[in-house]
């Protein structure tokens, strides 16, 4: 199933998507589940195709907002893929290296990703993510599937120059609408495994990244292993599981997206996260 | 004005305190303003004192909990006071080294603080803090003090093995209830600068840490400038000022906090943070 939250008229109103349209759930639903977030926590999303729908809106033109608009975390890894490791020289580390950013820092699929008034070193990261769908703390890699609502297309975008003012990735990783996620979240039942999916990241159409998730180092479950061994997973936290090789910090001359340019992700399974990059 | 939020049978309700009682609001007030952090949005501060009062709480055995019980973030500096900078040899910086701590990381005064499960680790960094008044985004250091709400005493607990994994601090910084904030929030009329301050850190009443306000770097005006360059701040963020020398990693043996401790952190003008140690 493929649900997503989409912004009608001045609400934010959320659905699960059938062909070209969001099947919206019936009022009485609504009012017990206001958001794809308390679906979760309830842990009603076997329900959605069997309740009543209220309104059916048609996907062509509307502006998606994140899966989950208001997650309580959302933890990136840095440098998970093994082929960009061995292309930067880097030897493989023990542990998952984790940042955090804030839910403002994230767009949803067609909404305009901004590039900031106070920088202009701005790079596209695409990513696999995933949602968490139940509290998991101290949960074990054994059973750490049980624990993911589904999966997302993640744009990790990222200002380098801020991002390297020190040691942590904190301001370069927490602009303002500098990073995307979407369109949609795809229950586990449709990607039972997704180390078998492809990642793709295009600029303006042109392929920029293109790899198998089968290449990160720290799989799914062990990042909810790890992670949740010291801070509590929630109902829609999201988890991106890093970049593969071929950013613009990487390239010669470097490459920085500017107002204009269109960055989709696009993983098989799931479909395509396109926004466009506007000045801030 | 001394504003603190405490646990009362299941709720959570606010006031002004008056020398060892906390003065509610009128149930009228309230329903307007629920939390403190809604007090600040409303910028209804100052009516506190005129409003009629529902309940007054002695404050003598209570549990605190953190002044705003849920900020939308929470952001700490590291390596900020110049004497611990010399000490350990470093540069000085040209920016604030930041992360970013969960809200659920931190209890109140004289709730428990959790020595995890995972790690032995469990580091004490006395600071001080301040919270936003209003929401702050690009807002240069001369007009900065205007959006802060007061200023509060806050414990960043750190568990070292964890923060050394990677280069990222996030793990080391985000275990759950490892860190503490309060006794309460003392309004900017009663701090009008915050650099004549100081702190001071007592591990089972034995000082551990103490030095002035000023020796910090990047002061308060300039961490708002800085921080709302890249993120926009709303009412009730917390930024915390980054630790001075003497914290438990330093010593020769290191000297880590276990069940029984009680750790205090003190800043003048504001109070005293205190809070035992027991195990996750």
């Amino acid at each position: 199933m493929k649900l997503a939250t989409i912004q009608l008229d001045d609400r934010a109103v959320y659905g699960r998507v059938d062909g070209a349209e969001l099947i919206i759930p019936e009022q009485s639903f609504l009012r017990q589940c206001p958001t794809l977030q308390d679906v979760l926590a309830a842990r009603r999303v076997a329900e959605l195709p069997a309740v009543g729908e209220s309104q059916r809106v048609g996907l062509d033109a509307v502006q998606f907002l994140p899966p989950i608009p208001a997650p309580a975390k959302v933890i990136c890894v840095g440098v998970n893929f093994m082929a960009h490791m061995r292309e930067m020289g880097r030897p493989e580390p023990k542990f998952p290296l984790l940042f955090t950013r804030y839910p403002d820092t994230l767009v949803g699929h067609r909404q305009p990703l901004l590039r900031p008034q106070k920088s202009t070193d701005y790079d596209f990261e695409g990513e696999l993510a995933f949602v968490m769908g139940r509290r998991a703390h101290h949960v074990s890699r054994t059973d750490a599937l049980d624990y993911v609502a589904g999966y997302t297309c993640f744009m990790d975008g990222s200002l380098r120059d801020y991002q390297h003012h020190t040691t942590q990735l904190t301001p370069g990783k927490n602009f303002w609408r500098s990073g995307a996620c979407g369109p949609w979240l795809v229950t586990t039942d449709e990607i039972p495994d997704p180390a078998v999916l492809n990642l793709e990241t295009r600029l303006n159409g042109k392929v920029m990244q293109h790899a198998p998730i089968h290449d990160i180092k720290f799989d799914v479950p062990y990042l909810i292993e790890y992670i949740s061994s010291f801070t509590p997973l929630s109902p829609g936290d999201i988890i991106s599981t890093g970049t593969p090789s071929g950013v613009g910090f990487g390239r010669d001359p470097q490459l920085w997206m500017k107002p204009g340019d269109v960055i989709e992700v696009e993983v098989d399974g799931i479909g395509v996260l396109s926004n466009r990059v506007i000045a801030e």
